[in-house]
């Protein structure tokens, strides 16, 4: 079931460039290429799983609480004031990439979201971003 | 910060009815009132939390561990070809209720979803698609 040639896996094994934020044994997170919103995040497990529904329960556990970490980053980087969690499972439901990921995607007063997987962000943009979010993770270490 | 009069903690005291599908020492899972396709289901914890930023970690870690449970349920007892995972955190993401929740939202090919805290769902509809999902947790517990 599992496609090792979907992007993130190809993101995973460094095959594929991407705005990173933080890397673990078990995670990564790094901004989404076509974000619905400024500092759109996306978090994914290391282990093979497609989705909800073939990813053990521990490893999702311990993929919740890492999204967590990251999404208060994103929170502070971004001043957003609301932020929305979000995971998709099936082409039917609007999955696009074959490997399980939970979407962070910070809210402001009065901006619309952005469609989701419809205009590339610009890198620099990007990088800007995944700097930013890094500087907060680091804060929220200290 | 957390209201103790919030909709979702009146239910957990049972002050207020819901259509239960599921409920232990730890979580509760009953029918969306306002549902956004047939099937959607909310996952609450039981510990005092008004969003992912006061939730504690390993609390945070049983909560989605049950939401997969229950979303493989839901899954199997409307047979969705998608499903949708969402959590939302501040007035501005759209949260009408500040009781941390995970929502389970079934996808189905060519119908669009209805409008998220818009329209009260018939209360007989509501009590008919708990017990097909209670029906399909005790087959998926077999």
């Amino acid at each position: 079931m599992y496609d090792r040639n979907n992007v993130f896996a190809k993101i995973l094994r460094g095959e594929i460039p991407a705005f990173k934020v933080h890397e673990d044994e078990h995670t990564l997170a790094f901004m989404d290429a076509m974000p619905q919103s400024d500092g759109h995040t996306l978090v994914i497990p290391k282990v093979e799983a497609t989705n909800l529904f073939d990813i053990e329960p521990e490893a999702l556990g311990e993929l919740i609480k890492a999204t967590q970490r990251i999404a208060r980053a994103v929170r502070q980087a971004f001043d957003a004031p609301g932020l929305r969690i979000i995971q998709f499972n099936g082409a039917t439901a609007g999955q696009t990439v074959f490997h399980i990921h939970f979407h962070i995607v910070p809210c402001y007063e009065g901006v619309e979201l952005r469609h989701h997987s419809r205009d590339w962000a610009d890198k620099e943009v990007l990088a800007e971003h995944a700097e930013r979010i890094k500087r907060a993770l680091a804060e929220l270490d200290r």
